[in-house]
């Protein structure tokens, strides 16, 4: 990829997980990634659409590559991580900076919208990722999958509190929840 | 409240549950509600914003007030009306409304912003009647504050996968593990 297409997906990523997908244009993408306006028609001639799938994509591979890396000290290392990753964002960010596939996730769209569908595959893959650490430490294969979906969904909602609340109590709290109940249903 | 302008209030919760404040305008909610447009600038001399606060304020109370009703049978009851309402959310909408106080909370906004004011105020709200029915069925009261914030949390998380993935296994799964961790540490 190049710098410029990079910066204009990077950026793209960052705007719809501060304020959504349906108030972020190409134009203020193009401002706000130092990138001349024609560039965004070069690099994504499907407009707008063709980028915020390419900028949820890109963050949900941005995470998937942090969680399975981290994965491979086991299943509390990776939860704790996911939680840790979430934690920087809200705070680097003053509480304005969220998770842009939860963004896309909850605006109006039609069902076969390639942003969503990016989004339901990320979530899809970071619970895969969770479970199969899961699997591999013990668990159950039936009650891995219904633990990793708890990680993911608890990461998810609790960003969305910590940004109304302004502390980053909720993700503190469930991360703790979460660490007791993994820690006792794997082996060492 | 007059019924116009309850008509108001409850149509800008349902567009805000299912397209987010930005995309939500004062002339579609009149339209959305059937209320001449010069009403809602009568009964909401605040414009938008108000209408908003409000409209989150309404849609948190009725969540409340199931959650403190069905809290009275227990906490399992509790937890298990909570995910069985978003399920009827999404199943209702065919996955295209969710929650409009996770909406509200993850779009970029001043820190002063009644609408999230009021969201931070429901998650709060939610999140205490889950814990003061956990510590009354013998929870330790700082792990009865994080396991509601759990429950809240993965709930909130579970609709928006629930509406990316257009199933309802993620609060199925979620509710199912959490319903076996609530029962764990509760007295009976």
């Amino acid at each position: 990829m190049t710098d410029s297409r990079q910066q204009l997906v990077a950026g793209a990523a960052d705007m719809i997980r501060r304020r959504g997908r349906g108030a972020t244009s190409i134009r203020e993408v193009a401002k706000h990634s130092g990138t001349p306006l024609g560039s965004t028609y070069h690099y994504f001639p499907g407009g707008k659409h063709e980028l915020a799938a390419e900028a949820v994509r890109y963050a949900a591979d941005t995470v998937s590559g942090i969680l399975a890396a981290k994965l491979r000290a086991g299943p509390v290392d990776g939860l704790q991580a996911f939680f840790a990753l979430w934690r920087n964002v809200i705070t680097g960010s003053d509480f304005q900076a969220g998770c842009p596939v939860l963004a896309v996730s909850i605006e109006e769209a039609p069902s076969d919208d390639p942003a969503v569908t990016v989004a339901a595959e990320a979530f899809t893959a970071w619970s895969a990722l969770l479970a199969e650490s899961l699997r591999q430490h013990g668990v159950d294969p039936a009650r891995a999958d219904h633990l990793a979906s708890l990680v993911v969904a608890a990461a998810e909602g609790a960003v969305a509190m910590c940004r109304a609340q302004r502390t980053t109590d909720a993700l503190d709290h469930v991360a703790a929840e979460l660490t007791a109940l993994i820690s006792a249903v794997t082996d060492r």
